[in-house]
């Protein structure tokens, strides 16, 4: 073993790959002239077509496209012919391509990229092409696209409207395939696998790993703003702005080396639960593993599975494991060593990639397969006083992905991240040897399931600062996303934001009221708020507001929007097709006032006394969804102070969904009379004790919006009241 | 038996009873001054409680009260109290009084009138009040309601909005109560009742019947045209216009007498269900009965039972029955004749009364209580060369009560007369001797069920005429009667018609079109036509106009609306509050080409081979409702005759409920590709082979009730297509 390895040695001796054609710089989009970007284009194209195909030389024979790497995914034929199948596909729905090219090939090769179902991957449903028929299409793809690079129009810069933005999707594309698809390879049985020169293993195998410290990251802001156009080509969850305040931390110098982890192995942390979350300890006993993937184990000797190669451990290299390994070495470590270390967040290795200036560092890391073809000393690559900031393998962080403020999908790719804002995909950072484009664009984010393996491995941190680890998700309840929609989203049809003009009213009636417009101490309870638009409105005029919903899923959305200042929904276009929206209590001029609601879940007809000695009263849309709404009516007088004004509206709709027709205050004919009773009838009786009606009943309309060609228009009964 | 009877001398010698001031004269409403129109009301209300209360002096004693005349329905006490109750009810809701009266008794005494369940009828459910306290509520209404009228503000002429029309509603309604009340009395074991000096029952008992004989009634029309403000008080169905001409036919001179009608009796009549129809004969079977209800055998005599009487069987007088075995007679009658011998149609019995001239005569009628609290002989009361075409008894007719033109309901009492409307009800006509007020004011309509008894009995006439026994009923299908209003009734938030604007939008095209624009011989499709609007707005243009629709429920309406030229609807207003509507074709310009269309039931998916040779096709918010969308759009060129126009117009409401997901035309992720797919894409591609589109997708928007506050509101995108 080799134990006077130097760093500095390191990177000035080995570079042996950088001057083969393989090596790629990502296209700078917002700069140049048309005829000069078109051939930088096309040769971008060409190269990274050539590279994917070079990659899939190093499958022994044809067979081995038809093994499968891993139960759950399709054998290795399926990914050759996917990416072409993906430029076809995208430029067909951007309407660059006037038909398919293949469209038995590509109606193998579209779906499946991740991880399947037992059932979907049933060989009998799948009748592979063979490998030959896949490279004639490719090439004849690669014929395709090249003619639409030379033919079609486009002006700089260029952004997500212009047609060679699907080029460039399909490239970058084909780009991460590149690396998904060499750990699938890296997953092949031995033998199905040939070494190749293009793609070298690092010879440094058998140095000793240096021991690892923390090293101070001072405290510092993360501030991004990313928006289309940008200098290059960028997927959706890259897009928009993001500001952090980052406290100082402490990071390990090093990614932890297989040395490292085999401390952890040794300790025991595979079997003990302790240092496993409840997800790390499905995933553990369901494998069941006892030390990372790619390790093996013969004759009591440990090896290292590479891509290509099956090497003796090289102890040095960084150890290559899933979140949950990682994240359970961390918790072991903090075990042994008294100290709080975990994996960074997002922000804590963006912190620590502008600290350690690991950008200028790039060009000598081991990344952008400009070194090798496999992982490297943990003590090769520096940027400042750390090492492999960036490259050599993806480094976890304890960040699940999350859309950044202003987020957009791209029309043409509307499920590449969205899927992913689960809380259950979590970012990697830094890159691996094989990340090129995009990847290392410096403003990607990848994420993946915690249990999937890729060229990653992990740096620990010291720090007391929380991590944000649940963020919100699409809200994809139908009916709540339809409130959000209609509490904050567009107006149709020209009907005014209904809780908007509610709202306003309300405030309009108290401001001129005798007993209240001097006020400025002005309690409000909003029953049955739903998503909660009326009370932040409220909130700007009334000095403290309570929103009560019975609904846990509706106000939840309220309770965020007041927290975070954002909700994020989907709702639908046509079909299934969804539309993505977010939307932000500060656009709507409603975020400095949000802190004076108050948003509780409560049952309306059958409110705690708590609920007392407010000015006004609203309930607007609730009569006809309670169970009792009579109780509600006779209930309420006592909650107002003297003078109070309750507001009430509906649209009357009785439904015994959700009123038992018993309980209905309008809308039958008496079981006692025969006649029939109208709901506002029976209000103004219910409420003729303790109040006197103002004005007249209004009609106010809603819409309710259902797909973007359907929706509910509703007139809503607006009646005021004054507590005698 | 006196034989000698002469109807001369018993109209001179009879009306004993006419100084009594229980007679009544209908209330003229159109004219007069305020202040003596205020006080002929007063004394008409006072006269109507008088008259009622002095009915129940009939009864021997109080429990009289509580006994069952019959098993379905409520004791007299329930009817007692229950004119008073539909005073404060009607009152109340006309908001003329400011609160109930006596809330105990109005809530047992409201509902109850007609035959009910055995269920209802638990005698556990009532605790009756005493015969006195509805002496004394009646008293405090009778007090409340003079106090109304003395002091109500109101103008002439009292019409249906008058504060004095729900005066006028309680003192007719009590005025139909004391007759049906006289029946229940009827009903009642002889002990329970007692003959009394106001209710004299006719001495003219021991005559012989005559020999009755078919009379010619000339041909002649019907014309009514009522409306408001008429000059009686009247109820809703009486009001609205109907034309008709009436053939010559032949009527009975009399009314079937107790001796004719015993005849049918004595043959075996009621054995013999060939003279019965299929409700006829399972009224027969589950009663069962062997004569009229109210004949009595003693000893092999025979006697009848009257209000307060039971009297040795008159056989003079008419035969009271039902109007089954009404018809039965008229069966085996026409069966012994060999003539066509039936009951009359209502307009046969309105051209025997204009004939005779019969109001002429209706002061010497057996009605009003003018004359006798029983029938009298049939040969006593002439009119012209008929006897008793006004009073005596009601007559059946085979006609069931349906809407004149223009009907509506009045809003104080919206089920008097509409839930009669189901064919099951037939009309009967003239009155009987305890007919009073509106029912014998010569516009009235009373209707029962066919196996209801009444003071009622019949005449028959001779005639082949076709009589009308099904009339359209209210559409009370919930989604057919929303696609009425839909198609045929009003805008809402100012969007037009949509069926109107397609179909001018298709005869805008066609009448442009280079290769139809010079013919007059256009046949044009429609599939998907529901209730038939667009197909009646093509008539207009096109030639000839076929109309297809999957659903029975809904072409039916079509066909109803090309047959009648109407049809009636109910939609909801509030809860269970239903809207009565009426849509004619002929209001909507569209009744003079309704004949050049054609409705046929047919699967749009599965469309037979004879629908071919179109110029034009339309399917209009159909192909998201097709179970196989993409097999019409397949099937359709060849039915288009060359350089024929398809239409569609769909909204792309995908839904499973209709349309299983793998057939969707769009709004779902490809299944090969992974993409989005667009229904407008798929439509293009399915049609391109053999249309080209006309001009740009445009949006047509439509609006669907749901109740009188909540609507849908969609946009359509409409293309249009030509044959190649």
């Amino acid at each position: 073993m080799e134990t006077a390895f130097s760093a500095d040695v390191f990177n000035k001796s080995l570079p042996i790959n950088q001057q083969c054609n393989l090596i790629s710089h990502n296209i700078v989009l917002n700069h140049g002239d048309v005829e000069s970007k078109r051939a930088e284009i096309k040769s971008y194209f060409n190269q990274t077509f050539d590279l994917y195909e070079a990659l899939f030389e190093t499958l022994a024979n044809d067979e081995a496209f038809y093994l499968r790497p891993c139960s759950l995914r399709h054998p290795l034929i399926f990914y050759f012919g996917h990416t072409a199948t993906f430029f076809t596909n995208k430029l067909v729905l951007a309407k660059l391509l006037p038909k398919r090219i293949n469209p038995q090939i590509e109606a193998m090769c579209a779906i499946g990229v991740d991880e399947m179902s037992w059932d979907d991957l049933n060989d009998a449903h799948y009748d592979w092409p063979s490998v030959q028929a896949i490279r004639n299409y490719r090439q004849e793809v690669r014929a395709a696209i090249n003619q639409l690079i030379d033919q079609v129009e486009f002006t700089m810069p260029i952004n997500w409207q212009s047609p060679l933005w699907p080029v460039m999707m399909g490239i970058e594309h084909e780009r991460i395939h590149l690396e998904t698809s060499s750990v699938l390879i890296r997953q092949l049985p031995i033998e199905s696998v040939l070494p190749s020169p293009l793609f070298p293993l690092c010879p440094l195998q058998d140095v000793s790993a240096p021991n690892n410290t923390l090293l101070t990251v001072t405290a510092g802001d993360i501030n991004i703003n990313h928006q289309d156009p940008a200098q290059y080509y960028g997927w959706d969850n890259e897009y928009g702005k993001h500001h952090a305040h980052v406290q100082a931390f402490k990071a390990s110098q090093y990614l932890v080396s297989n040395q490292e982890f085999f401390e952890f192995v040794e300790a025991g942390g595979y079997e003990n639960s302790q240092y496993w979350d409840e997800e790390g300890n499905r995933w553990r006993t369901f494998s069941p593993v006892k030390h990372p993937s790619f390790w093996l184990q013969k004759d009591n000797k440990w090896y290292l599975r590479c891509m290509t190669d099956e090497i003796a451990m090289p102890w040095s290299w960084p150890a290559e494991v899933n979140f949950h390994e990682a994240a359970a070495f961390c918790r072991w470590k903090a075990e042994q060593t008294g100290k709080p270390i975990r994996l960074p967040s997002e922000d804590e290795w963006l912190r620590l990639r502008d600290f350690s200036q690991a950008l200028d560092y790039q060009d000598e890391a081991n990344c952008n397969l400009q070194m090798y073809a496999s992982s490297t000393p943990v003590n090769g690559c520096a940027a400042g006083d750390f090492f492999d900031v960036i490259g050599n393998v993806w480094q976890w962080t304890q960040t699940p992905i999350y859309p950044f403020d202003g987020f957009k999908v791209h029309p043409l790719y509307d499920d590449f991240t969205t899927p992913t804002f689960d809380n259950q995909h979590n970012i990697f950072k830094g890159g691996s040897w094989i990340s090129t484009g995009n990847e290392i664009n410096g403003h990607s984010r990848y994420a993946f399931r915690r249990h999937f393996f890729q060229h990653a491995g992990f740096r620990y941190i010291e720090s007391k600062a929380e991590v944000q680890t649940e963020f919100s998700t699409y809200e994809t309840d139908g009916s709540v996303a339809q409130y959000c929609e209609f509490h904050y989203g567009a107006e149709y049809f020209n009907v005014p934001n209904f809780a908007k003009t509610y709202a306003q009213h309300a405030i309009n009636i108290i401001s001129t009221d005798r007993d209240f417009s001097h006020r400025a101490d002005l309690r409000v309870l909003e029953v049955g708020c739903s998503v909660g638009r009326a009370c932040f409105e409220l909130a700007t005029y009334f000095n403290e507001v309570t929103g009560l919903d019975f609904s846990a899923r509706f106000i939840r959305i309220a309770n965020q929007l007041q927290t975070t200042g954002s909700v994020l929904y989907t709702i639908p276009q046509e079909g299934e097709i969804m539309a993505f929206k977010e939307q932000k209590l500060r656009d709507l001029g409603l975020a400095k006032t949000a802190s004076k609601c108050e948003f509780l879940q409560q049952d309306a007809s059958n409110m705690k006394p708590i609920f007392t000695g407010y000015d006004m009263i609203i309930a607007v849309n609730l009569l006809d969804r309670l169970y009792e709404p009579k109780k509600f009516l006779q209930d309420v007088a006592h909650r107002l102070n003297d003078g109070g004004l309750l507001m009430l509206a509906s649209p009357y709709s009785w439904d015994e969904t959700f009123t038992q027709k018993e309980n209905w205050l309008g809308g039958y004919k008496d079981g006692q009379s025969g006649e029939n009773v109208h709901t506002l009838e029976s209000i103004e009786q219910l409420l003729s004790p303790d109040f006197a009606m103002l004005g007249a009943p209004q009609d106010i309309p809603f819409v309710i919006r259902e797909t973007q060609r359907k929706f509910q228009h509703t007139m809503s009964q607006l009646t005021l009241w004054k507590k005698r």
